[in-house]
């Protein structure tokens, strides 16, 4: 086939699927398509990308390259499957218009784009009207995963997932034979859980920075020994995609310098968006997903240069160094403490879900999450496997922590992981995402919180009024006559 | 005065400031611009409680009451100033629309409620096209404030503060006989400030709920010891309102039940949003408000049932009592901490601010700030005398720890800080906001942050690219073939 031969109309209505906005991820997302057995009509808005992709790849399948939009409307088969995979944003609010203006009814838009899940909730109100179905689609696994088989997470209509779900299902990532792909829930509910994804993944890869760190600062590691550490917890309940990377980063020495990689890396973080939009939208729903949000807030303090100029060389922890053999100890309470935190990372990402379930009035079925996460995406990790059999036995799990081998070990792992959060407090390490979430453990199983005393001090100078603990209804206390409560409606 | 008797139409034109939404702190704000000597015209949708205020205060001061719209723009003098005190949302818009309607070019309408300083943001630029000034201010101290004295943060146009200035300064909290009023910046500035203090005090009330837990369950002291302990506390350089509440609370019995009044009182944490909307803020501008956010995040932790539920009774710290006398030890160091996160939480609302000015264009007098928080408002404290200080010393301060006595006092205090965050660890007791203060001291003063290893990982599984140390530019490595690295764009 010749990118630059016409269109051939023959192929007209043929297409199962078709899409535009051939950047990596599109161009990379048709491929899979094509390789899988379906006939994928192309596009894209200068049409040099359909050409290039038609003269590199045109060989992998059957592709129908179209240059202008009404060619690759009338490409498709009926009902239409559309593929955006164009920037989230007004650019994708323009390819929505510009192609629904060319459907008919039953016709479906698919955006797999990484849109903000309330932006897909208004394009699918206003698609409905219009009798198109129009599914978000999260699409987790970068490039690599687009082309050979990413973790996908489609919101939209029962209906839709009908007819795309074995399309879905066929291109995505398979683990023991299984696919990664799902029906997530109606509307932005797939957007959602995308966004959520990786939210835990903000929250994973800073709790294997400050294990690092740990290593590093405190057990006196070089990062070629760490890394030998990181390959050895890969072998055990740690293991996953994010920790195996590590190991090779930190493994990796740099070419012209002869120096550890990570050693002349830039030590500050750079971020798309996608963990902010995950702790916005959790203050909204009231969920604490504090070690998303501590780990959100190190990438942009890392990248606060002025601020890091002017606490530079302030005074911090003065304990002396560890030897070999207590270093090998806490290396082994590095990993309970990693371990647990990433338990409490993932219930906090988990229960944020179940929130957005409730507040949106999706149903998610929380063990098919965990299982499309077990391979394509950036957090697969066999420790998913564990999950899913938690949620599974159990639909209705409000934590984690309800399952009873997660309880006995994070049971085990408290004294290690309480010594790790002490010693870096003492050693001066920071351990924001460690500590949150130890917190958030230690917050959530107290029997009784000085959330009281604050409930007092807001009724105190802002009448906020307060409930009781002996009987209901809502009181006021006349702070300036202490003797006399008053109830309020 | 009658406020059953008819219009006086007398009246006209001489009122120098109206209020319309005459709920509590509209009410209150209208008695303290009467009670200074100000003509005030005042408005509420329905009429009766503009006759309320009448018939309870119509004696305070010169009230010219008004029954319609209509009378009460007629009432006002030119240029018209015009106060509105309703609820923060749909209900200012149309507040704003129906009033802007009847004045003319030149006028100012002031918003005093809550509004969040993008609509404030909004609005000023729609009714600058109209000729009007819109001046969103930030009015602090609650009830009593607004009747006695609040601190005032008025954003919008230098020209309408020149005629709104003296008469905010006349009405506001006076510190060493200076008002509690300031010129913020233009248009969102002054809600934007509002939002930030209360944001700080979310922190600084969550900081003080840890160090009365780490009080109770730590040094096994009683409540009524403890609110003793504050009140020695408010002696000093923690001397506050906030401070001194929190003795009144602790040191209150319930009249019904003899028992200490925190134990009786329900302990999940209530909040309006402000402190949300600061969190969610500071994500966009990259600011790290992790005390904030965490304390934020402990209110709404405080408040999940089923996650408490499903978390009480898992195991936690298992270190011994104390004796009295490190009970007292243990006393001094939660002081340190306590002082020390607290000039960390404040250093990250002031940051913020700095940030905003950057983002939006702002012109703002940090020592200003410092100086108007003086009186008024919760967060007032003997302590931002210091911090107006140091402002007023280096009006482009990057941090309060830049200020030499700021970083003595941290110096001093952070072996008991660390003491204190590390004992917490081990024994169970969750202290959010007291390690994300510290982890927030220990990140930025790092000489080196493993951001540098997320790089590495971002680079590895996204090619996001990375900086490096020794030269400019952005960087890919083909992790495939990692020899080579690669420049890019």
């Amino acid at each position: 086939m010749n990118a630059s031969a016409p269109h051939n109309p023959a192929a007209d209505g043929t297409a199962q699927i078709g899409v535009t906005g051939l950047g990596v991820m599109g161009r990379n997302l048709a491929r899979n398509f094509a390789r899988n057995g379906y006939t994928v009509a192309v596009h894209n808005r200068s049409p040099h990308r359909t050409h290039e992709l038609m003269k590199e790849y045109g060989d992998e399948g059957a592709f129908v390259p179209a240059e202008t939009a009404q060619e690759f409307v009338a490409a498709l088969e009926k009902p239409r499957r559309l593929m955006i995979m164009v920037q989230a944003g007004p650019a994708t609010d323009a390819v929505i218009d510009e192609f629904a203006a060319l459907m008919e009814p039953g016709d479906m838009i698919i955006d797999g784009g990484n849109a903000h899940f309330a932006d897909t909730r208004r394009r699918e109100a206003a698609l409905r009207d219009k009798g198109l179905h129009f599914v978000g689609a999260g699409v987790s696994g970068g490039e690599e995963g687009a082309l050979n088989g990413p973790s996908i997470m489609p919101g939209g209509s029962a209906e839709s997932y009908a007819v795309l779900g074995p399309m879905f299902e066929s291109v995505s990532a398979k683990v023991d034979g299984e696919p990664c792909s799902t029906h997530i829930g109606t509307d932005g509910a797939g957007h959602f859980v995308k966004m959520v994804h990786n939210g835990i993944e903000y929250a994973d890869m800073q709790l294997i920075a400050e294990a690092y760190d740990l290593l590093r600062q405190v057990g006196g590691y070089t990062p070629a020994e760490i890394a030998e550490i990181f390959q050895r917890w890969n072998e055990g309940r740690l293991g996953s995609y994010l920790i195996e990377i590590t190991a090779e980063v930190l493994g990796h020495t740099d070419a012209e310098t002869g120096k550890a990689f990570v050693d002349i890396v830039t030590d500050a973080a750079g971020q798309k968006g996608t963990g902010r939009w995950t702790v916005q939208t959790a203050l909204e729903l009231g969920s604490p997903v504090t070690a998303i949000a501590q780990a959100t807030f190190a990438r942009a303090s890392s990248s606060q240069g002025d601020l890091r100029a002017a606490y530079r060389g302030l005074p911090g922890g003065t304990t002396p160094p560890l030897s070999r053999t207590e270093a090998d100890r806490f290396t082994a309470q590095v990993e309970q403490a990693l371990y647990a935190s990433k338990v409490i990372a993932y219930d906090q990402g988990w229960k944020m879900i179940q929130d957005a379930a409730t507040e949106f009035g999706w149903s998610i079925d929380l063990a098919a999450v965990a299982g499309i996460w077990r391979g394509g995406c950036i957090i697969r990790a066999s420790f998913l496997d564990r999950i899913r059999a938690a949620y599974t036995a159990d639909p209705g799990l409000v934590s984690l922590l309800g399952e009873e081998r997660f309880a006995q070990e994070i049971g085990d792992a408290q004294v290690p992981w309480r010594e790790v959060v002490a010693s870096a407090a003492r050693r001066g390490i920071p351990v924001p995402a460690f500590s949150a979430a130890l917190s958030h453990y230690d917050t959530l199983r107290a029997d009784r919180l000085p959330a009281a005393l604050l409930q007092g001090q807001r009724d105190f100078f802002g009448a906020h009024t307060y409930g009781r603990t002996d009987r209901t209804g809502m009181f006021h206390t006349h702070w300036s006559r202490p003797g006399r409560p008053e109830t309020t409606a």
